[in-house]
Formats: C-alpha cells, structure tokens, sequence
C-alpha cells in the first residue's frame, strides 16, 4: 500500500517513469471551485526537467489530461482523475542494466519489496517523475488556500556547503514568497544565488551530484489548525513531505537547532496589540502542540544529491548474484533541489488543505 | 482528530494529565501472544519521572490496567484497552493560572481550537504524560518484533552543545542496542556523559531547561520493508514521532549532512560477500525509496527544551486580553531528552509493526 | 481489526462480556459540546436487560466512567473514553462448558479466528453486551443531532409473523418517533404489541427464541448528505448496523419490496409548494444515490431470533473433536429485539453524524 | 468523499457517464501476480449492454487501458491504474432536460450536494456505467481468489413476482456457481427463466421497468475469514454492495426469513465428520459473529427497478422551481438484474479479497 494519502481529501497517485502515463486521484474536492488551468500548468512547469544547464537535458512535457471530476470549468465535487500521457521514452536502455543495482537508487529494495517484478525502467514507480502528480492536485489544493489569503513559498536555503540566511521568521511577507514562486532558482543573496549555481555546474562538470536543503513557510494560516498527537501539522506534513523523493530529513521552526537551546531562549513569548496575539520570536515555526498558533510556519527539507551519477560505482548484479562496477548511462539531474520546490510546496498545499478541511468541512473550499 | 493511528495495527489513545486515566486501545494484535507484563513495566518505568535528579521530582506510578483483550496471559485477539489511572494530583494549582498562556506549551493553541473547552490542568490533553499509553503499546509491539530478532536501541547523540559520536550505522551490533536500553541516561562516551548531564543540572539550576538529540537504531529489520510514497518508512515513522510533544526535527541516515554530500559520497555502494547484500556505507539510514535494505535503520531526533520553566516570562491573559508576565510554578524536567528514549522506541516499533503486518499479514505475530 | 469505525468521528470500542469492563473512545467530538449526562443514562436503560419478563433475567446496571474528553460538562475537543466495568459475573460457569461450541453463537469461528484464545465466557467481545458502549456513543451523537432537529425513531415492525404497518414514509411526525423512544416495547398497534409480546412469552416457555424485524426513520436530515458509492448513506449505515450481533438483513425504504415494483410505482415523483421540494411518496426512504433527498429516511433491520436457547442440541466438542448434545445453562433473551432498539438508534446516529460533519466539518456540531 | 474503498485492497474509482473516461486505481495488489487479460474482458463483456432484446440497445465497448502497476503481464506491486475511455456519446441531448429532476434517478440529490456543479449529462457520476471499473478490479479480485479455489457464483433468484428456488445452502457445488457465470440470464430453472424474460419484455414494450433479487454463494472461503463487529463479513460486503446503484436491500443467509424463525430453527447445529467441522443447515448463510464458519456465504441483492421509464412522470424544473411533466427518452435498460450480476460478483471479490489480506497479508496474493 503507498499510493494514498489524506483524510478529508485524499490523493491516489499511480504510475511508472516508462509505463503509459502517471496520474492522480483527487477526492474530497467541494462542487463548484473554479480551477485556473494556466496556474496548474506554471506550477507543473515549475518542476520540468531540461528548462536550463543546471538540470538534466531530458524533456518532459507534463502535459496533463483531466478525465473526471471537471465540468463547465469547475470541479463536479466527484473524484478528479489527471493523467500525464508518458511520451519519447528511451525503454530499450534499461534492458541489459535490469538486474544492476543503482547504489541509492531503490532498484534493490524495490526488487526485494516486489518479487522482482516491479517495473525497473526509469526507476518505474519509484521515479521522481511521480512528482508531477503531486505537483498536479497541489496546484489546485494551492488555488484554494490562496483564495482564502493562504500563501505558501520558499526558497533554496543550501546547496552544499553554500548557505543563505533563513526567512525572517515572525514577519515574512507575503509578497516575498509570491516573488519566490516566480524564480526559477529561488534564493534571496545574489551572491549566494551565484555560488549555489557554480557549485552545481562544477558537480555536473565532475559527473556528480550535490543535495541541497529547501525552506519552506506559509502565512495567513488560521489559528487553531491542527491537532496534538497524530494529526500534529508536523506529523502530517512530515509524512507526506518524506514521500517526496531524496528527502532525508525534515524540521519545523528552529528545528535541530532549538536542542542546542535553553527553553528560556526557545520559548516564543506572547503579546497582545490591537487585538492581535503574536510573538516575538517564532523559533516553534508557528506550531504548538501540534496546532497553528497564527504564526508564519516556517519548516526545512533535506535534500540528498541525486543518486543518478555519471562516475562509476561498486555493486552488484542482482541476477547473477556477483560484485560489478557500473556506469549509469544518461541524462541526469546534478542537483534535483531547484526541481523540487514545486513538489514540497504541493505537498505542503495538500497537507494543509487535509487539516483545514476537518475543521470547517468540504463546504470551506469555496 | 488526533488520537488514532495505523493501518494494520491501529491505536486509539485517549486521556489527560489531571483527569481519571489516560489510556490507549490497541487494535489488531493477533490472538495468543503470550504478554510479559514485566517487560511491560519495564519500559513505562524508563519513561516515569522523578527518578533521579535530572527530572522533575513529580512522582507517577503508571502502573496500567489491562481493561481487555488479554486473556490467560494472552492477547485475545481482540481490541486490548489498558488504562493507567491519574492520582495524587494537585489540580487546583491550575485553576488561577487558566487563562495564563505558558509559551513554547499548547495552551494557546489549544484554546483556540477547542473554543477554550479543553482541560487546560497541567497542559490536559497535550502533556507528555499521554505518552505513557504509547510506551504501553510500544512495549508490546517491542516484544513481538524482538521474537523476530528486530531490536531496537538508542542513544543520548546531544544535549545542548555536548555531542557524542553517532552509532556505527554499518556495524552497530544488537547487544550494545540492548546494553543502552537498560541504562537510565544512554550515553556511549563516559566523558561526554558526565559533561550532559552537568550542563542538564546547569540548566536547572538556572530554572532553564535544555533540549538534546536521540539517534536511534534498528537492526534485522527484513529487507523489502515499507513502500515508495505515502508508506514509506521514513513517512510512517516521522509521522507518529512528530506526535510525540517537544519533537521539532527528523532525519534518516545522514539527513541534514546528507545535503552537504556528493552523490559519489551519499551512494552507498553494494556488495554480496556469502549470498548476503550489504553496503559498505549507510549513509541512506537503511531506507531507499521508503523501503528496508536490510542495513540498520538509523534516524535522529531533536527535542526542544522543556517549555515549562521556572524563569518570568512575557505572556498574555486570554480571557482579559491584556499582557502579563508569569511565573510557571512546579516541579519541572529540566530536560525531557532522557524520558523521551523509550517513547522514542515505542513509536518506531509501533510504526514499524504496522509496516511489517502489510506484507505479512496479522498472523505473522506468532 | 475490528474495533475503529469512522472518517470523521472515529469510535473505538473494546471489552469482553466477562472481562474487566468494556468501553468505547470517541475521537472527533469537537470541544465544547455540553453533554446531558442524564440523557446517556436513559439511552442506555433502554438496553440493559433484566427490566421486565421479556428478557433475560440477568441484571446488568451498565453505570459508565468517563475517564478523558470530558471537563466542566463540556465535550474537550480531544478522545473521549467512557467505560462499563464488569460486576457480578459468574465467570465459573463458562469453564466446564469451553470446548462446546454453541449453535448460531460465535464460539466456532471466534475460536479458529483466534487461534483459541478468545476470551470464551459469556461470548467474550462477541457478546451483545459490547453494544453498550455503542449506544453510549449513540446517546451523544443523538444529543447533537436533536439540536439540529434531527430525529431517530424506531418500532418493532414485527415479532416473527406477527406484524403491524409500517410508518408513513411521507408524512411520519417528530412527536411519533419521540414517543416511541419512550416507549420500553414500542409498538404503534395495540393489539399487535399484545399478540408480540405473547409470541415472546410462549418462546421463553419453550426454552426457544424468536426473532423481529426494527423499523427506523430519521426526519429533519438535511438535503445532499451522503455520496455516491463508498459514503452512500446505506454503505455507511449498513456498515454499522451488520456490526450488531444477530443482524441478518437491512433494507432502505422498500427494499425487496421494491423488487416487485415497475419503474413507474417505485419512482418517488416530485413536486414543489411553497418553495419545498418532496415527493409524493417515499418508496427510495429517503435516500437516492445515496444521498438524502430530504424526505423521511426509513430502514429496517432483520434479527435472528437469540441463539441462546435453553433446549437440547447437537453441536460439537471442539478439543476432543467429537460430536455431542449440549444444553445452555443461565438466563437468556428469548429475544434480543425490544433491547435492540436504543443499539440500532445510536449506530444510525453515529453513522449520520459522520457523514454530516463531513459536509461542515466539526465546527457544525456546535 | 466517495470514491475509495478497502483497508488491505484501496481502489479508487473515478469518471463520468460522459466525460473523458471512467476508471480504478487499485493499490495493495502484490507484485508478481499473473493477470488474465481475457478473464477481465468476459467479466466487463457480462456487464456491457446492448447485447440482447432484455437490455438497453445502447452500445458500450468498454475497453481498458492499463496504464499503471502492470508490465510483463504480471502485477508491479505498485498501484494498478485502468481507464475505460468514453466514446460515443450522445451528450447534446442532455442540455435541454438538464434541470429536469429525474424520478428515482440521484439528479436532485447530487443537484443539491454538489451545488448544481455536478456533470448531469447520463447521470455523471452516478452513472450505472461507473460501475465498471468496479469489475475490472472485480475480475482481478476474481482471479486472485479462483487461485486458492474460492469460487463467487450467482443467480437470479426473482424478476418483479417470478422467483425461483433459491442455492442448497449447505450442498452448494462450485460447478454450478461456474456454470452460472457463463450463462447471460443465469437462472436455474428453465420455465422460471422463460416467464421472467417475458416478465422484462413485458415491462419493456410498456415502457416500464422491472425489479429483481439476485442471489449470490461464495464457496472454500476458508474459516475464521473477517471480524466481529465493524469489519464482519456482513459489514464489509454490505458496505460495497450497498454502493451499487439500485441496490435498496442486503440480505444473509435466511436474512428476512430468520425474523420468523424460532431459535430452535434458525441455529445451525455442528457435527465434526472425518475431521471436518460443518453445519446441517446453513440458515446463517456461513457467518457467524462476523467471521466465516466455512459453509458456503450466501446472500441476496434486492435491486429496484431501473428508474429510466418512458413513461410521462411528475417532476420538477429545479432552476424555474416549477412543477412539471417530463418524459426520459432515450435507450434504457427495462431491468438491470441480469448486467448487476457481475457487479454483485465484483463487489463480492473485492470486500473479501480485503478481508482475506487482513490475515494472511499481501504476500497470500501468490
């Protein structure tokens, strides 16, 4: 089990990299919402590969199909189907390395999981390329938190050693994040921005890859969103931002920082001003108790460097049960970082969405 | 909703910290495991307070009743519901400070949510104290795994600034796993040890608190475990430790260090050495794609400081709406880190036991 | 897995007949909901046995503990648990007879299904007991329903071959389904509700059982509750309703009788005065592609006659493994119908609530 | 929420009457599985329409598109996705009567809960036709249980007053549950068969429609197969059942008829005969408490009359709010028992292909 997610709308994702198309189903949508085409296409826009040097050369064109669930330019309120049609796949080249185990791939754990009968082109299901699904219904998820003043963005906080400075976390503006979304490298420090694209290229040039760490944070999410214990924001958010591929680590607020805290540092002070309750700080990243308390959420992902490499690699032939050395042939992302913004925010969206459902019903979406 | 989780074996847990109980039902045990209450009892006592000068001075007993589903020594089969009845509480202490929003605890927030119906005694609901349930079902779900040969162990990786080595993720044996589990603050370097420890009663002293790290393990855990996506280990585990209070951050394998990596650094390349598949590195924490390699799994976690602190702090009176400063009274931890081990582990073989039912079914249990 | 039900509102139920209690956690109350515990209690009177000569005599006070969710008389927001302790059991008893596996009980399959060790005596969590913490949940879905106006209600449509009209699926009135709720036999016809209760009676003389069919409408729910497919209004209720122990059929508004019906008798025509919508008969109960269409909602649910009869029969020992006649001892139910009521009313209730707050969230039910 | 379904086995179904496609994901299906290509055609082939004078003379082909979970004619273990696309239709001539509440059909109820944006061109998602993809998954389910020898079989037991006997419930032969598959009217005695047929007939040249029961028997399920309480076999066959449109009532074994049974009659009594355990009757239709005692399952359907008559009717303009006279025109089905039969089958293999998982787990699928 692994393709579906959600409590009060659920996703179903399905597909394979060399398979006949990848898609989602999206249920739990409200009759009636109006969904902007041109915005779903930017956002899967956002993730497409061979936009510039800085990601593989592959083309993909992610053009999707909406089979159901969509009439007279508004959602039916019944299950929406998407499907993106795979296209010009170059199958025949995962033949002869079918039993070549890719170190950090999961063709071996995958193999294992599926009596080796899962679809190894491409990475099959596993593929990053099932990202665009996601990115798909969070594009509509963030269509519907926007029209409620709910704003999401982020920005690459790392790649490498090269760091910027975080969001300011107690007063981030939306306009910000908006302007981030229409950046195809999103960070703040130009010269940052620059050092991060050389490091990438350098890593390119050198038949490597290199991880990267993405910073996400939402305002205008409403007080009172969320619960303690297993429908904590983090739990939700982590479990389905760890579904995303390559992300190895994830932490909200100050996050591995506040350990390294006093409590009396740590501690987000409350005051009161116009009615309005804030606090000063916000190293719990507008989490408490699991539950939004008003504060811009403000959470990390950590990236690790793609697995597809060009230099050559220790492992094993599956089939053959023997040690071999192996090069993987093709065009690959030397850092999937600026790719996968889109997919965090998506996920981000969905999650959220889930949570404010519960409280106000399917009847809020519109 | 918050209080239930998993697919396969699902837990129900219910109480708060100044009411009649706190409990957890547990749904879907297999019949006829024989139960070692010891064990049981074990564990909670790991996690009870004020055994030492480290923790609060509070004293609880958790001693838990078996309500249902346990029979002859056996679980039944059926939902097992075990209660630990509240006692000895000094709940009038809490009446003056109702409206009192403590920062960095769920009081706000949970005023907010619940329309300020909730139980606002000693943080109701939220308190760490509704762990003890989870360490309950954790400590069955334990004993079913280490009938399998899954153990499960960890460490104290940092508290503040003072950070021990991380575990051997290639090597780490199961009797140092269970060595750490019977030791009451979990530290591999004596020196290092001593120095956390000092710097807990430090912050004590200065009616501070500090926050700290557990890295966790687990060995023998099959491979072909977990899935691509939504159920993949790394999205199951975060998510029921993300419900455990004070968590702010998770990372799998390297995690965060993964992003300063190359991909010929991250890769952990394969080798078959006597039929068996090992990597010579782990730096994928034993997870890739979402699923078991059969290396350890290996992951962090990072506490924030105790929020409750003995220092004046700025807050805000809800009800009057006005800023105050207060003074949280009481018996506080200065750190929970060292209580929050086994909760640690309880979560990950729950989590764990829900994965390992998918493929096997509920008869696998015996 | 057999214990959790719910999208929405999740119940969890557990308990034995002759274990320490049984209970249920409710998760997904929203906070602030002012319970009448008065009314729990009368709701729960209407089940208990051992009132009157029709049933058992067994006396059973069913006295519930609240032991989380609950504070100041108002629903917290968080798990709700409520317990019945076991009393007075004479648990003795079951022992001799263990291996015998009684006709038309689950003895059998309990004891293949788990492996034999189910908790045998007095039917273990197969027993009908274990619907009380059901109608617990009931009474308060029921409260909050009836704030909004909407109204359960339910007659014994017939004791075997005795029986009387059905309701009028058009025109039923709140007053007819309140009165009956008050009624501890509640028949609309006199003479009939005589003639059931002789049948009842001549049934107890013949150490035999029989069985009765519940007839139950629900005025007031709104329009456009419930979904095509997997949340139509019967999945869901029937879902709930097969979960009580001798149910052997449900059937919404005609049901087979519809069967017998041309198209042009079974549609339900409309028409509109005065601004509202309804039909001119109600054939459908209420209910097309399993939505409401705001007409009465009419079901009825078959029972078989109570297994537990005091005459001879042939049946097996299921550890010698050799056939044998049994007789069973203690008080029995010569039937189950009149008891049953209060339990098909509150899993109607709680079906209704999860499906309602899906439409308007949580924050509808205050 | 609508459209997913199963806890071991989730589908996902999706589509419209006439909009791009209709179609299923279906997630939990292990890898490695075999999948008959022609078996899914000739069950979707028993559903089609248009094949004789008894139903509709519209023509569908559907034909499906794998697109996911499926390579090398085995299952991946990943979510298996199929699409039957839409051609053909008529759509144009649903404009005109959009606002036209069909008697009996879901117009006015998915009018009012998906606030008048739901597609109702044939009834949208509430189209008979959506129940396709229900057997493709059926006919998966089918073949996964065919290979542990657990055969699904059915016959129409009534037309309108035409009924014949029903199955030997305890002698019941799995040749005949096969044979009846391949039968297009399957009835078991022939003059019944005659006069039911001119029954349909009948209803037909008057414009009318016709009711039915179809009774289905499912053989070898092994015992100790489902749960009390929420996951009995009853509750999950009756939830997926009930999601069948028409479907009005749900009946096991005796069912109805038990209600008039004394104890003494209705319990099946044991005896053990070469070491296999069986029951003399079979009035419980092989559950007991929930759980299969390994007689055969037996149970009834009550499908209403197709509510799509050509005769005038009295309806509503819900846009003008008038009262009007409407007559559907277009080709309709006279009775849809004979094409809901493999529907019936579907949703049976499906609900207990779940709860067979829930023991045994994936891997029991090969």
């Amino acid at each position: 089990m692994s393709g579906i997610w959600g409590n009060n709308i659920k996703v179903s994702i399905f597909g394979e990299s060399h398979g006949k198309g990848i898609g989602i189903v999206i249920d739990g949508l409200v009759g009636g919402i109006t969904l902007e085409l041109d915005y779903i296409k930017r956002e899967l826009q956002r993730r497409v590969p061979g936009k510039n040097r800085l990601s593989t050369s592959r083309k993909e064109k992610d053009t999707f199909h909406i089979l159901s669930g969509y009439f007279n330019n508004k959602t039916t309120g019944t299950p929406l189907c998407a499907v993106i049609y795979n296209t010009d796949q170059r199958s025949k080249d995962y033949e002869k390395a079918k039993f070549m185990m890719r170190p950090g791939h999961a063709d071996y754990t995958g193999y294992m999981k599926y009596f080796g009968a899962n679809d190894y082109r491409g990475g099959g299901h596993f593929s990053g390329r099932i990202t665009a699904p996601i990115v798909f219904a969070g594009a509509i998820a963030k269509q519907i938190l926007e029209k409620k003043n709910i704003v999401i963005g982020s920005h690459i906080k790392s790649i490498g050693y090269i760091e910027e400075d975080g969001f300011d976390a107690v007063n981030i503006k939306e306009e910000l994040l908006k302007k981030l979304t229409h950046k195809e490298f999103p960070v703040m420090d130009d010269e940052k921005e620059c050092r991060m694209k050389e490091l990438i290229l350098k890593a390119k040039s050198e038949l490597d890859s290199i991880g990267g760490i993405i910073e996400t944070a939402v305002v205008n999410l409403p007080v009172g969103i969320g619960s303690p214990f297993f429908d904590s924001i983090e739990s939700k958010l982590s479990h389905i931002l760890f579904s995303i591929p390559a992300v190895k680590g994830i932490e909200f607020g100050e996050g591995f920082g506040m350990t390294k805290m006093k409590g009396s540092q740590a501690n987000d002070e409350y005051f009161i001003k116009e009615d309005k309750i804030k606090t000063y700080t916000n190293h719990n990243g507008g989490i408490l108790g699991g539950i939004s308390n008003g504060m811009p959420i403000i959470f990390r992902t950590a990236f690790k460097p793609t697995p597809s490499i060009g230099k050559i690699q220790r492992s094993i032939d599956i089939e053959k049960k023997e040690n071999i050395k192996m090069k993987i042939e093709g065009r690959h992302d030397p850092c999937i970082v600026p790719r996968a913004i889109p997919v965090v925010e998506a996920a981000t969206a969905i999650g959220l969405l889930d949570l404010l459902i519960e409280k106000d019903g399917i009847g809020w979406m519109i």
